[in-house]
């Protein structure tokens, strides 16, 4: 290194976590758009969760510090070079899927302020405004929150045992890698921005895939990834939407047909492999069962909760209730996957649908048994809208361990969407 | 980097491998001395054996690169600092070790020519000249020729690959000392010049041993790693004193006190923890049997071929013999150990007699099953005098697996010194 970039480096107060405003998931964009277009003035709350209460994030991380990694993400606009990318690249096969009205708001975006408070050993994170605003926080506050508490782990350790670590975490990628090999034909994404480990471990994660994978790694949900690797940026829609729309619902007829009209509204943007139901907000069983018809026609499914087998099992059985073939549909899997489940997946169900995956957190952040007192081992951190125009949100999906939402409301959202027992699954990350 | 460095890099016509006549092991230094001293003008040829048939070094290795890497070590002169470490160092708790005269010799010395001539798919490696300068090739062309093999194998790969298979070797070394912590008395030096995947690997090797070992680690024989970090530089005598002192035997009789006469200048020199008998080279049994009783006062006893087990054994049981007292003595094992067997020969023999190891390939060069057709195994690859005088030179060592020079002559110096039966042991590195 020169003596010049040495002394550079020595002038910045913070190593920034997150350095761009596309530095976030594609989904988001794509969200950010639609809400853009049909909710904009919509008021809604994020908040912070972390479901792993045994993580003490406010012991952890220095409030100081956390307050200039989110004051840096203020800082950011969007740069030249990334509208340019945005206006002029495809996504999925369409030319200016980001319209210049949505380009000219975005580039013109800053994010807009954050409320933060210590509370016991948690801290109390939300983000209140214009719902294409404030949505925007979600995937840089979570991304913040886990580097900072993954770098309160290694200021304790050594130079060398960091190195180490580093080449044990590497190695460990490589060889779920190699064994995904087994399989030519898979399809995984990496949807991993959320709760990696940090942005260059994801980078190179990123990196991994497309070197031992080939054809078989399909994109990222990163869009700065994508942009500087070439690569496709992957991702659709996600809870918030149904959430949002049904917590402005005005009553239960129009809360039973709140997620409907999220994907009705979806219907008119997007086509093809963008026509990606989401169906567990509130139980895909009850889900699928009311759907309209034409929701049939959509391309495919992603499964985010619950047994995926189950769940996999139950969109085949709609889709041929529906006259559809299944095996011209598309099965995206995204909750809690690791090599292995991602091969057993799709020896179950190749064939008989066509096979996706989104790779989240155990592909960039995989650091179980490698630091001390497993220190950097992923927890169950989330960013929730928790309420539009007032309202609380609520979110039952398929696992009762995921639901949340005041007591009360969960009880009439269950009884609106005739939800009844549901298996409980383990949320790890 | 910057823009200077770069250009500055492309400059170098080849990435020398050997780069300081002090990169070599330290006891080649204290051998070069004494053999300065006492048979400066013996002739000796010293020559390439591959005893792994099947690495066909000719066909890894291009002669031209080979050429240039020795040249290069032929380009080399003794630094300053070099020079100042050795003149103005302690060893083994001694001032001057290095006398003023051996030091001004060295100062000027330029390694002599070396011959080279590719036979089928090996190549014929010679170097003939006085003894002190020839002896100075051996660590320096096994060095070049390890690499250089290594080299060729990692030219196939891609750039990923490499860094994977990296972060696999720091992974697998670093077990190894992690399992090494189990017993904290043990004491290790890094012994794997000779076999080395690589200088810079060497040194990362000594690092660990450094980060994770603490004080169990004593130092490398790598006189430039021992000078950089400030580490003590470890070695005593080896084969090639008695093997030369016996080819210049005028008669069986002399023959037999050869080995005895290496020590008896050996113990002129030097005192203390460099008393350290190496009894293998024609047979360990004979050799304690007919020994001087001033030989049984010596520091220790290295262990270098044959059973370790077995050969400890012996040692205690003759200087109990000698009226010794074996938990004084020092028993140094350093024939093809790797942590299992050091943990072992540990447990088994700590407390009955002061205990260390020193640690080569298995050390710096355990790249078994991280390249493709483990193309990065290290070999068995020796340099050694295989005349003196014109007279050939014969080892015997604990097993016949090691055992080298004409038929003929074995079969004398077996009787000369009363060798029989012997167990034989199967040589990896």
């Amino acid at each position: 290194m020169d003596i010049a970039t040495r002394v550079w480096n020595h002038k910045w107060k913070i190593d920034p976590i997150v350095r761009s405003l596309i530095d976030t998931d594609f989904y988001k964009l794509l969200m950010c758009q639609s809400v853009f277009r049909n909710k904009r003035d919509t008021n809604v709350t994020f908040s912070l969760i972390n479901r792993s209460k045994h993580v003490p994030l406010a012991n952890l991380i220095d409030e100081g510090e956390l307050r200039e990694q989110l004051d840096h993400i203020r800082s950011l606009r969007l740069t030249r070079g990334e509208s340019t990318w945005l206006r002029g690249n495809t996504f999925y096969g369409k030319r200016q899927m980001f319209t210049p009205e949505f380009m000219g708001w975005f580039e013109n975006l800053q994010l807009p302020p954050y409320h933060l408070e210590r509370v016991g050993d948690q801290y109390e994170l939300t983000f209140e405004g214009k719902w294409p605003e404030v949505m925007l926080w979600e995937i840089p506050a979570l991304a913040v929150l886990m580097e900072l508490r993954g770098r309160a782990v290694l200021k304790d350790m050594g130079r060398f045992e960091i190195q180490v670590m580093y080449a044990r975490a590497m190695t460990k990628l490589w060889e779920k890698v190699e064994h995904l090999r087994a399989e030519p034909g898979v399809r995984i994404a990496d949807f991993g921005t959320r709760r990696r480990h940090s942005f260059l471990w994801q980078d190179w994660c990123v990196q991994a895939m497309l070197e031992g994978l080939g054809s078989s790694f399909v994109g990222t949900s990163n869009c700065l990834i994508a942009k500087n690797r070439d690569l496709e940026a992957i991702g659709t829609n996600a809870h918030e939407l149904p959430m949002v729309y049904a917590a402005l619902a005005k009553d239960d007829a129009a809360l039973a047909q709140a997620p409907y009209e999220v994907l009705a509204d979806w219907h008119e943007e997007h086509e093809g492999n963008l026509r990606i139901i989401l169906p567990d907000t509130y139980g895909t069983e009850g889900f699928l069962r009311n759907a309209p018809d034409w929701l049939a026609g959509w391309t495919g499914i992603r499964i985010d909760s619950g047994d995926p087998a189950t769940g996999a099992e139950t969109a085949i059985r709609w889709w041929k209730e529906r006259g559809e073939d299944p095996t011209k549909k598309l099965v995206i899997f995204s909750d809690g996957l690791d090599e292995t489940k991602i091969l057993e997946l799709y020896r179950q169900f190749n064939g008989r649908v066509r096979v996706s995956f989104g790779w989240g957190t155990l592909l960039t952040n995989d650091f179980r048994g490698l630091a001390p007192n497993d220190g950097l081992a992923a927890f169950s951190l989330v960013c929730k809208a928790v309420s539009a125009n007032g309202a609380p949100t609520v979110k039952l999906s398929d696992n009762p361990n995921k639901a949340m939402g005041p007591a009360e409301e969960i009880a009439r959202y269950k009884r609106v969407f005739g939800v009844g027992d549901q298996v409980a699954q383990e949320v790890i990350v």
